[in-house]
């Protein structure tokens, strides 16, 4: 028999429909687990558009108050959908509630307000994860097992980037439901906190933390008119960032984020260079990684492209779904931190990326952002 | 409200998985069908095993003989997911008590029996399709799109394959469960019916019927121990088939199936060249198309490479799933063939490929195994 | 000192050039060789053509009779570079005083026609060799290397296309100076001898003869303007040419050229599938090798894209030109070639491929022509 | 007639080959220029090695001190192929002698000394050029090209970096003749002067002046063997550089370089993001540009691959090649230079990049260097 874990939703936005996909697929793609996700509640404060969503996607009930929500006794875990500058709130009255805590990424505002969710959350005890999916696309989750095995020797270098070109067009609007993540009030930042984080978190992940920081941003589109007034606004998110770094083993990292890189629509891509081995990958083609062994002698030595779908138990995860040659998608990330979840409960281990982890990336994210405000090199 | 659509699936390996995935995201990602899928029953001789099926993947019910299964008054619709020699004798029972029918591809173990399926089916008028679920695709669906409008032309070339390299061990057995694809009694061929079956209904389907054929196939490994034996027996499937032939519509074609392409794992590629623009795709990487247009004018004339992810609704189906640079995978194509056959019923229209289209590729596969046979050129 | 090879060319149109480049940069690239060509003579029937050819590339004299150039005492070597129908006559001319022959491929308008050229050859005892240039892109010579080390293991497939699309409209001549391709009384054939011929000299050199054939042609315009005439022809050379074989060592061949296929330029590809390796090359990104080896073991295997510019010895030729990483291109292949045939008389061995291998490549498309006329198999 | 530009070559190294090869292929590919390159005379120190290097390349005669030869009359042009340190001496010299200067790459040790150079070459007005060849690879031209006719609109961002693995292992020695680049005496810097020189020169050509830069450099293997003492010395070159930069024009700059990238051997890559089409390239395929047109409607827009080799004119250079598809490779960068130098003789132009033009990416040179030894800003 399956112990039941009664998901509490709140927000019911694309990541709402991603992290509900992952709860479904759970139990049908990962049957050997104690745990198993039940769709308990949805909650937003629209009644109608939560009670559509929740009857699109099979919740049993419907919430509009996020503090009812929390205060049910038939919800274990919490997950938190809704626009930055409200996780703090919800994720600190949840962990005092007792609820185990899904949270979306980036954990908060600002690395001070992570501290104070952190706190709460270790004071508390209760389980909790922040939902850096990437993590978790079985190509990305080879890198770390092969970068954990020291196959690749010194590293010298680690380059990523996340580009996008949604957001070029002057006729864009800023704020609002669909927007907000063009309005710092609700996002706290631009391209920083949703795009460079997921790559500051895998880097942090595959090569340690980052040590110091100088960085640039830009905002090239400077008003926007606004959801809220219908009125021309300044536009106060960063439009493009990029920044140099050490990381605290002696390598040198580059990262660049921009919503106007024309012709890329996720361009996630990372590339890490070791004495004995390179590795990068591209979300574009989630599925491959790419490989160069300097071990590989003579004269067939270059650059391979693993398809990262091979079902005999070498590759991650794959073993769940179909057979080689037959790739997975996008959305099977979140069903992997789904299923890690669940086993965590499993194994009474911590789900990773705690709060915790993802505090570290929130620090380089402020001290990126301070760089680029006073123009010098800024310690993590 | 929705009307459901009661699934009896009767088998429960790879393609049994694959289906029922499709039947359960339906609602999820295509709510505003008014017809979908109910997990009614699952059926399979070992009771153990389908029980433990039902119970992973949620069917009501089970069922340990077939003919029990389609005498039940609360199934509407019959998956048939066995090996391809007890096709013929399922879908006629199925037709005759009234059921709709969902069958795994190839159609039939020949042309003779699948005109004898095809008779049944449409006396009885039961609502009919066959799983060739590459059509379903995006990149693919996109290419049909194009085709259809015109834009390439008159048709010169189709060329297409699938390399596999699975079966190169001698130390592979024949038969029983799992290799039942390596037997003829089973399978009535090897890669002809089982991988360019695929590439001849997405050639039909994308440049109409073949007119002509000349073939070749190969046995490479002459004896493998038979699972159900112990002992060697001469391997009677098709290691390798490869054929030329002309289209209807005078185009020329090239096609090559095999297991024993050493590093290919599921290289379904098409390629079709007209007048005006080209096409190709690949399988490894699905979720892209690449378009050689030679209306493009002066320096900038090139292969296109289509990432198939768009949901401004240019990209066929891929408004229901995540944003532009998001790619899906494999399991996607049986999710769309599941709605495009409830928005079938919810349009009183048939839903293609339907059995009478399957036997067309089937007469080629006929005709292909016969001139391998006898050397010579055979009209479809 | 250097022993001068004193070259007599006939003919000056884009393989004049191509070898003619191949004369003038041996030296400098191969300055260890101790025979070196010396661009002696030129000669076609138009003066002015001719003078202009030899002024540009520094030939030190003219002829406009290609008799008065075999007859000199001051020419070692005749190369041929005119239209297929002439080989044979020059050839047999060039043979018997005494030359040392350069010959362009295919090597004559029939097997028939090749085996009386090689008898004089082998008779009167002139080096030779015919222009299969393709054997000496280095990542070409390095796929031979790897294939004669026996690491692909037991043969399973070959296939190989060359693909064009410069015939497509229907407003282009056939005959003439610069057409001479499209008229089957100067070139012989179509697309069989001038690309197919490529193919199958690699195929054979890298997989071994090929035992029987069936094949199909096609003429898709079937009527264009001579420019001997100014009046429409009917057009009797083959726009296409696919054709399915065994090899003698009882792998499967896939082979295919044509005209018509809109967006590639010079696509000639071949992959070999061994049981260890496969390989695969194309001519559009020439200096590169992809490799899938079977022995990488667990989770990092893939396809390799090897970047044969190497110039520490292990890939071939590249040590004679510059650094890691920098690409040479086609008109590579005939300095290699060049420099091989300098080499071959510097130690008294022929220089492949001679005269009798060209002459099984010209038994295989004869064989190609005579399966698409009469729809049979043929053997070799 | 031609006008022959009588060449004085100081140098013989991997450089001064690469030259000659350009001078030497000028009046073959390009015989309708008026002015043609000759080899008069070769300079070195070492009498055997430059007598060895005019045998070879066909140099009339040879020099062992620069100053003899600037001082000939029957030289026009002096061509200067040695160690950074010894540009500034030789080029105020030789333009004082009146003589042409081709100047390799980069310019000076400073642009404090490049500044000095400037000064005298445009105050005798000699003709002047300086190595930076990627300019010319046909494709890099076309980019240059589409970003003149204005179809990428605004420009946001560019991005380049020139990636190498050569100096990883530690048992590298530095200085000598092979080996200067790796000692900063010699050379001025690392990978900034050698490496970056080549991004920041394509980069304001393409893109206009650099504003101001952040960098920081990495000196990764701390001390090596100086081939002249034998001892080990600290190592006072870069081993990697990175930076960040503003345009003049307002878009963002990322620029990086290293020879400790694992797996690269010559990965120079540039991309610049319009806000109508973005343009990418990368030398290790150097034949193509990628290019990705937003102007594409519909469903069959994406990221092109170009193969820059048509002939009918619409690709820089490639109409005195070969045919379509047929692919260059990295000499002839050097043989348009020549081509491009001969040809500003015949029209009396200056021929870019002029001295001064080099001057500019000394500066941003010296402002990033002195940005990664102070940590903060530079203006250039």
């Amino acid at each position: 028999m399956t112990t039941p874990v009664r998901i509490g939703m709140i927000g019911y936005g694309f990541m709402g429909r991603a992290h509900t996909n992952g709860y479904k697929r759970c139990p049908d793609f990962f049957p050997e687990l104690e745990h198993q996700p039940v769709l308990k509640a949805a909650c937003a404060r629209s009644k109608d558009k939560i009670q559509a969503f929740a009857d699109q996607w099979g919740y049993e009930s419907i919430e509009t108050d996020w503090r009812n929500l929390i205060a049910r006794d038939d919800i274990d875990a919490v997950d938190i959908c809704v626009p930055n500058n409200l996780h703090k709130e919800i994720a600190i009255a949840a962990a005092e509630a007792g609820k185990m805590i899904l949270c979306e990424k980036p954990l908060a505002m600002s690395a001070e307000d992570g501290e104070e969710m952190c706190q709460v959350i270790e004071k508390t005890g209760v389980q909790n994860t922040v939902w850096y999916n990437y993590r978790r696309v079985p190509a990305v989750t080879l890198a770390k097992e092969i970068i954990e095995s020291g196959a690749l020797g010194r590293i010298f270098h680690y380059r990523a980037n996340f580009l996008q070109d949604w957001t070029i067009s002057e006729e864009l609007p800023q704020g609002g439901e669909a927007l907000w993540r063009l309005d710092a009030d609700a996002a706290g930042s631009g391209v920083t906190g949703d795009l460079l984080a997921h790559c500051i978190d895998t880097a942090i992940w595959l090569n340690g933390t980052v040590a110091d920081v100088t960085a640039m941003t830009e905002t090239f589109i400077k008003e926007r008119v606004h959801q809220a007034t219908g009125e021309k606004t300044k536009v106060t998110i960063d439009d493009a960032c990029s920044f140099l770094c050490h990381f605290s083993n002696g390598s040198l990292g580059l990262f660049e984020s921009t919503r106007y890189a024309r012709g890329h629509k996720a361009l996630y891509t990372f590339e890490i260079n070791g004495s004995e081995m390179s590795l990068r990958w591209d979300l574009h083609d989630l599925h491959r990684l790419e490989v160069f062994d300097h071990k590989d002698e003579g004269a067939l030595r270059g650059w391979k492209s693993v398809h990262v779908t091979d079902h005999s138990g070498v590759h991650p995860y794959m073993d769940k779904w179909w057979v080689p040659g037959l790739q997975v998608g996008y959305e099977h990330s979140f069903v992997h931190h789904v299923a890690d979840f669940m086993k965590s409960l499993d194994e009474k281990t911590p789900c990773a990326p705690t709060f915790r982890d993802a505090l570290e990336t929130q620090k380089v994210c402020d001290a990126v952002l301070a760089s680029a405000k006073d123009h010098t090199w800024h310690k993590v």
